[in-house]
């Protein structure tokens, strides 16, 4: 059984979107075991809590032996303002677990894997749960607990290991105390709702700041807004051109983003969890 | 005299904005002259020509001796993919220049600033000249280039050096080749047309990676969307946050933003240029 604590570090989800997760895993997971923790449906202003109140539930979920996997309910914002306190916190039971989520939860996926505690894994959230494709999504992360690796980003090879991240937020990490040595890894990299002239300057801060990688890969860039102007470049031109600038091997795209398609990037050479 | 060149480093301009430009000078400040390169109206998809064009004509108006100062027409995006090779390409006549414009053109102020070419200053911009209110900001660039300090912000003392940004620019700065050392600056940051959210991660970028400052001013934060709930905090409340956990004192506000009272900053320990 694979016992799964879920908690949201950044926005809060609904009663629904719990329920709609618990009957997927009732119907199809049987050998699985989903725990809400009533913070998830809390609200602060913009946060899911106070920071304090999101540290404390991510701390229950992480340093309690009984759960051997933590899922991240929801992105948003917010994640960043707990995590370094967070990874301070956490007892060794918190080091034998996996980690999964995706978008603003990539601080704390960054966090964990930089101090080496447990298993930070790229993959959908249970908010995604009460659509239809959504739920395709939430599969993949459920199969991969189980040990099923059908839901992993295709250009995985076992030999080099990988991160994602959501753009801004890889950006926003660089040179900060989450940030983690991606010296040698092929990072894959997904947008949502932003302008391709921002896409732009993050590309120029990351070309910038990261450091000698094996490759970047580029996943989904959707719902971009209507600019006054038409850029020029889309997301692959852009992509390319500043890999170039950089020295960055190109590798072309990923199958990860904000969609159904989003597919599972456990962070490093890792292997799905052993289940007992 | 003051001879001033105009050239577009990130998006253009049209014959209007430089046709109020030319009326103001000339009914105002006789003793200024004021020249467009044609390359401000020219454009490349987002841009006010290709990479290329740009940094071709801002190296026209930064190495040549016939001009006193170098204005950047306006802001909007791209005066990053340039910055770093304008520097390179500077000759000595660029080195006794007065550099002005804010927002976008950050980028540029803050690689000369580190370069320690000519005199970068916060200011508006032309174009700004065809609104009453606008050539207001306007007018006090242009008083600041003939010895008028009227228009500096005012908590500018004479004793710490200082040094103004757009916030989103200085995120992508840091750590980038265009950085200058900002330690023991007052820091004065502005922003626009950003989620609260997006205020509060740009800080959080911030907190992490300036160096020790001498503080921080928060300048207007102004055009913020409506997001589909309310942040929680305001923009002050943010700055100090991010400011306590950092460690950096937060000062209070400063006058410059994107409104008609952004007042000028020259960087470092600036007095206005002499004029011939």
């Amino acid at each position: 059984m694979t016992n799964i604590a879920i908690c949201a570090p950044a926005t809060p989800i609904t009663r629904d979107h719990a329920a709609a997760l618990e009957a997927l895993v009732a119907a199809e997971f049987p050998a699985h075991r989903v725990s809400f923790h009533d913070q998830c449906f809390e609200s602060a202003g913009h946060f899911a809590g106070s920071d304090l109140r999101r540290l404390e539930a991510l701390l229950d979920c992480a340093n309690d032996p009984a759960f051997d996997a933590v899922w991240f309910a929801k992105g948003g914002y917010g994640s960043n303002r707990i995590a370094e306190a967070a990874v301070a916190q956490m007892s060794q039971a918190a080091r034998s677990k996996t980690y999964v989520g995706f978008s603003d939860c990539g601080y704390l996926l960054a966090a964990l894997y930089r101090a080496g505690i447990g298993q930070s894994v790229h993959g959908s959230m249970p908010v995604s749960a009460r659509s239809e494709r959504g739920r395709e999504a939430v599969r993949r992360v459920l199969r991969w607990l189980e040990g099923d690796v059908s839901g992993v980003e295709p250009s995985i090879d076992g030999t080099t290991p990988a991160a994602a991240f959501n753009l801004i937020t890889l950006a926003m990490i660089t040179n900060t105390p989450l940030m983690p040595d991606l010296s040698g890894h092929v990072v894959m990299v997904e947008e949502v709702s932003e302008h391709l002239y921002s896409i732009d300057r993050l590309f120029f801060h990351l070309a910038n700041t990261l450091p000698r990688l094996a490759g970047l890969r580029l996943g989904a860039v959707t719902d971009v807004p209507e600019n006054y102007v038409e850029f020029g470049q889309d997301e692959v031109a852009i992509a390319r051109f500043w890999c170039d600038r950089a020295g960055i091997p190109y590798l072309g795209r990923a199958e990860i983003g904000h969609t159904s398609a989003n597919r599972v990037v456990p962070f490093g050479l890792a292997s799905p969890p052993t289940t007992a």
